[in-house]
């Protein structure tokens, strides 16, 4: 069996998440598995570096599967290029070591959160952006971002009420810049928990309202209560950006 | 009556071109006439500065529209920004001089044609521009660039056979560029025969392929023939950049 490192991009607009739930679903996962499948004529299972939400997008999402096939990485990813639907990307196919696992040995994801903010229209890039036209207070956001960086306890940005593992990461780093219209936030972790990266910035959007202090989030970090964290940001603003390995 | 110049951006996928044909198309002058003509609750005309076709897109093209209103043009933008559909954006609205008007004032328009120029796949642009994978001798584009370039007779590179008017046209600059797997070609002129940009992007294509040598421009000049200029590339790759007015 031979072990294969795959990177993806994917426009996640009209998709179910990256993550198979059943047959009837339309998921990036399921698509990739149903074609791996077809193309070398054996039973493919594709592991993600982590399952996006239903809407979000990647510009470099990782997997990796086993295969038993001759085929070499150049010849392989023409084919899954031709066959994978316009909206989903094959970046690039290499062989990966044999113990490589795009879940289990990742070591760090950006994600960036696209904020349109701006009362002028966005006509083409509005699909993968929140229009968010109101006056936002970047500042108050960049401090209220520097309390949420560190190895804390994200338990109150967590929406998996039943989570039995740790639910303490390393966020490593939130910046957050204005390009023109534009704003972005991105965000830097050792791993997320179920829509952490949607209510960090929920919740950062508050605060850039004014509707929260930014010294109010070591108290939302120590109650550990989703209650006492903003509201989940839309998929729609949503890109998976980068992937790290060792 | 006051007179408007307002500046819009679309996304021209889904859009029968600019020009209202007739009451069952889905052009954009037709969306607009329909939009301001209940606005402001009188028989509006919209003149835009030149007619895109089916399938362009636009970053900035600018109309003009005579109308009797109170509204400031604060306030009036405002509501056209309200009941615009997502992909018809405007930019800005101004008050024009009495005599202004978007086609007969205009003075020099900049259309850029954007080529995916690469294997990898571009799931987010891919609809702004024309997939063209093939190596492209960018050097000899710019070679027959430069031999169409100037005031020339540009019947060659014009779709419409029963042209009266004069077909000499100043073709000021066409600036080939690449960014990484894209290719823009920007083409400023002081006005476009029919179709002339997508010809004329036809054309440096072939050149760019080795079907054609850049010698071959003064030729195909002279011949006045559309037959032999090249194809009219594709409408998806073209954007109206910006309008000029004195």
């Amino acid at each position: 069996m031979r072990n294969f490192k795959l990177t993806l991009c994917y426009d996640g607009g009209r998709y179910d998440g990256w993550q198979r739930q059943g047959n009837s679903d339309d998921t990036i996962q399921g698509r990739l598995e149903t074609l791996l499948s077809r193309l070398l004529d054996q039973s493919v299972e594709v592991a993600g570096s982590g399952r996006t939400d239903a809407g979000v997008h990647a510009l470099a999402q990782v997997c990796s599967f086993r295969a038993e096939t001759e085929m070499d990485c150049a010849a392989l990813l023409s084919e899954i290029r031709r066959w994978l639907p316009e909206d989903i990307g094959a970046i690039s196919l290499e062989e990966a070591p044999p113990r490589f696992h795009a879940r289990l040995s990742c070591r760090e994801k950006t994600y960036v959160y696209r904020i349109w903010n701006s009362a002028e229209p966005n006509v083409f890039e509005r699909k993968w952006m929140l229009a968010a036209p109101q006056e936002l207070d970047l500042e108050a956001m960049r401090r209220a971002a520097a309390a949420l960086t560190g190895e804390h306890d994200f338990a109150a940005f967590c929406a998996n009420r039943h989570m039995k593992k740790t639910t303490v990461r390393n966020l490593k780093s939130v910046e957050i810049t204005r390009m023109g219209g534009e704003i972005r936030i991105a965000l830097t972790a050792d791993g997320f928990l179920y829509h952490m990266v949607r209510i960090l910035v929920g919740t950062l959007l508050e605060v850039g309202e004014g509707k929260r202090a930014p010294e109010d989030m070591a108290a939302v970090l120590a109650s550990r209560d989703r209650m006492e964290a903003g509201p989940t940001a839309p998929a729609q603003g949503l890109t998976l950006w980068s992937v790290k390995y060792d």
